[in-house]
């Protein structure tokens, strides 16, 4: 009874045919609509226990097909229940994660023609694509030309899963370089000396966890510096770290600035930085996963300066500009040092453009790859740049507000400074406290935060995450925190 | 004019609202389902020149946003010119990638809930449904119980992004286990005496280049081990290079079997060789990447008869279980190994029911994850095991029907042994008659192919790929096959 099911039947296992797709595909677009518009209804952070989703489905995978329709009614029953709701305006737990309608039907595309993009040849369109939206984001940062796939040099951008992949890029392909550099003719990529075991790695305290773990991964040595009072690392401190590694005969290699850091968004000085990096020969690479989106807002790009002297630049468009997970933008002054790190290239990947354009396999981890350039070809045509520059404003506009609520209630301090999206702030007392009060508000399940710890002080964090978050949900937001900060000190007495 | 979009409009970006992504998203869904009802009538590898895509649309994103409409029409115009079709009928290069239509719509949802599952609390469900969708297909498997998460042990299984990071993941796991073993008290990530580089990596000379790539990564050695007539690495050889490099000094810790080679679809004896890594104490990790899925039928199984010496064992249900890339099934004996390896545990992720239930974060490389085990479920179920099964038994029907096609012209042989989906066959004589066919039939475009070279012998690969490939498909192929045989050979006269 359908256009094409039929002979599919005859052929063909009895899988979902076209029709049946066309009607769960539209049934799903419009339960992701109405989801997403009516997410007020849900609590943030949800009522379960480990364990809890065994219960409610079979213990293995049934022999026969069943139907679309039952599938669609077990969304309600087995999973919403143990979701977090990170599009909801009561979540302001870790970080933005971007959730945009254009994005999700560019992942729909993306799908269907479910290329894999390894190499050029594998699916022109999904090499090419990627090369010229990362050159429009480029643009909108206003990095240098050499990081632009159309200049001259060997720059260029990439999309990463993530921003701990493309760190672990970086270090690796400086820690490649450096070999080279020291080994020249008797290069190897597991040189006998325990040459590998001397190189160090930089960072400042507040670095995301994922710079350690490369470092772990790449079997280097790892320094966590500590940062001035705004929690920024400093040119001189890596200078005399940089001095001290020399004289214990160790091998300073790679730099792993942070611009925003995720516990409490300050920002390194790469102007110092890059210019001790330059002269000490160390490859800088700058993290911005979160702040990087901000850049795109002439008001916020001098955050970004200092940006020629990396040799790597990293931000998720995934978090804080419309694109959903996963799409993290790295570009790169010279890819050949990317490709001379990874590259093991076996016949049945070779083709006849080979050299003419990247094989994006060469520049990171996983060997295939998604068509994830046709989301951020989606978002950056559907917003255009003013859309998205709105967003930004909006969310750093929300974070003030909330800021200046903590600030006139005198039980209250801001700690670090509200410079984007993200309010640090803690009750004036111990941790203890603060920590109850975290505790209690995760319990209440209204809103949902989440806390970190600089020098021993527990404080909270209050991001602007969903897209929907308005003046009135902050204001919400604080009223909970208050009434709740209110229901501990009763308690206590 | 819309339900949601006028109270939207007032506090928003002028974004697309829910109205305009029904209209949106459903018009893609019809998009897709004529794109892949009908992708017979494209040629299934595109007819462009590195640089096409630049030339078709701007240098610079929109200032304003654009209409969806103006989107959905540069598809065709801009993407579809520039795509390899592999879901084409006539697509046989490389191994399939899964595309269905259930996981499509899983992927709609995964990326409206668009969580980060990095730890249980970041979304429960998320970590949930994968360990019990992980479990189902252990037992479609018949893999041992200590690799379920619902058996005693530690043991479990986790989705990677591909079977490359699966293979790096198990050979840092090695590593530090193996370092733990050496250092003890003293263990480091990166020990001063150089021991790192006195560890090697085995392998096949039939594996996959990700298994060097993933040494290089992790600063060991590795050796290619020669293969018997089969191309199967058996378990003397590895003995033989064991005790060799025991003998150098050196440290032998970690054995990547494969079974079902990129080249000809070999398997590696793991009873064998599991039997020689207990005696020894290596590691051994077995990459299933394109045949792992057949091991769902009964008659395919036997081909992993060894698993149960293994460490941790990888397939790909993004390949050939119709589930969308990236679907990467990893299981590992001892989940604390892998914990081991990557953990780096800061504030902000950590959570009240730590412990209890594991934090997929640190069992790979990224941070961030998408609810990827939903398209898992949903194939699973609209499939159902039988209808799974099906498929596999269909596509090595298909290429046995190649095969004897293949056998039944004087002219060409096979090489190596037809077991699964892939036929790899040339024309007797040399590797430049072949590269020569190779080339023909690829410019030709109406079949893609890619070749790959085993011992210095140059050969053709014939995978079952597409979904859609039926007999008449394989016929098509084999008279294309013919045809340009036949040209090369009057070219030459």
């Amino acid at each position: 009874m359908n256009e094409y099911g039929e002979t599919n039947k005859k052929n063909l296992p009895p899988e979902m045919d076209a029709e049946e797709f066309r009607r769960f595909g539209k049934q799903m677009v419009d339960y992701v609509a109405d989801y997403l518009e009516n997410i007020r209804d849900r609590k943030p952070f949800p009522d379960v226990s480990p364990g809890y989703l065994k219960e409610l489905i079979p213990d293995k995978a049934p022999d026969e097909a069943e139907q679309w329709p039952d599938v669609m009614k077990d969304i309600e029953r087995v999973i919403m229940p143990g979701v977090t709701h990170w599009h909801s305006p009561q979540f302001h737990a870790y970080f933005p994660t971007a959730n945009s309608y254009p994005a999700i039907v560019a992942d729909i595309l993306s799908d269907a023609i479910g290329c894999i993009g390894f190499s050029w040849a594998s699916s022109p369109a999904c090499t090419e694509l990627e090369m010229v939206v990362l050159d429009w984001l480029a643009k909108m940062l206003e990095l240098p030309d050499c990081f632009l796939h159309s200049s001259e040099g060997h720059g260029g951008g990439v999309i990463q899963g993530t921003a701990s992949e493309a760190t672990l890029v970086a270090l690796l392909s400086a820690r490649t370089q450096r070999l080279h550099q020291i080994l020249g003719d008797k290069f190897s990529h597991s040189p006998d000396e325990g040459i590998i075991s001397k190189m160090v790695a930089y960072c400042s305290a507040q670095a995301h966890s994922s710079v350690e773990r490369a470092a772990l991964i790449g079997a280097v040595k790892v320094r966590l510096l500590e940062t001035d009072e705004k929690f920024s690392l400093r040119g001189e401190t890596l200078q005399r770290a940089i001095e001290k590694d020399r004289e214990a005969g160790l091998i300073p290699f790679f730099l792993c600035a942070t611009l925003g850091t995720t516990s409490v968004c300050s920002f390194d000085n790469v102007l110092e930085l890059g210019t001790v990096c330059e002269k000490e020969g160390l490859w800088m690479h700058i993290d911005a996963a979160y702040a990087g989106s901000a850049f795109i807002c002439p008001e916020f790009r001098p955050l970004l300066n200092g940006v020629e002297h990396a040799m790597s630049f990293n931000f998720n468009p995934h978090k804080w500009l419309q694109v959903n997970f996963d799409c993290s933008a790295m570009w790169v002054k010279d890819s050949r040092l990317l490709s001379d790190a990874f590259n093991v290239d076996p016949l049945y990947l070779k083709h006849d453009n080979q050299g003419a354009i990247p094989d994006f396999r060469h520049w990171h981890i996983p060997l295939g790859r998604r068509f994830r350039s046709l989301k951020l070809w989606f978002v950056l045509r559907l917003f255009g740049i003013k859309g998205l520059q709105e967003r930004i404003r909006k969310d750093v506009k929300l974070a003030h507000q909330f800021e200046e609520l903590v600030k006139a209630d005198q039980r209250f301090e801001i700690f670090g400074e509200v410079v984007l999206g993200l309010v640090c702030f803690r009750i004036k007392g111990s941790n203890e406290v603060n920590e109850r009060l975290l505790k209690t508000i995760n319990d209440d399940r209204r809103i949902h935060l989440v806390p970190s710890k600089v020098n021993d002080t527990f404080f909270l964090r209050f991001a602007v995450c969903a897209s929907r978050t308005e003046s009135k949900d902050v204001k919400f937001a604080w009223e909970v925190i208050q009434e709740l900060t209110k229901k501990i000190s009763d308690e206590k007495k």
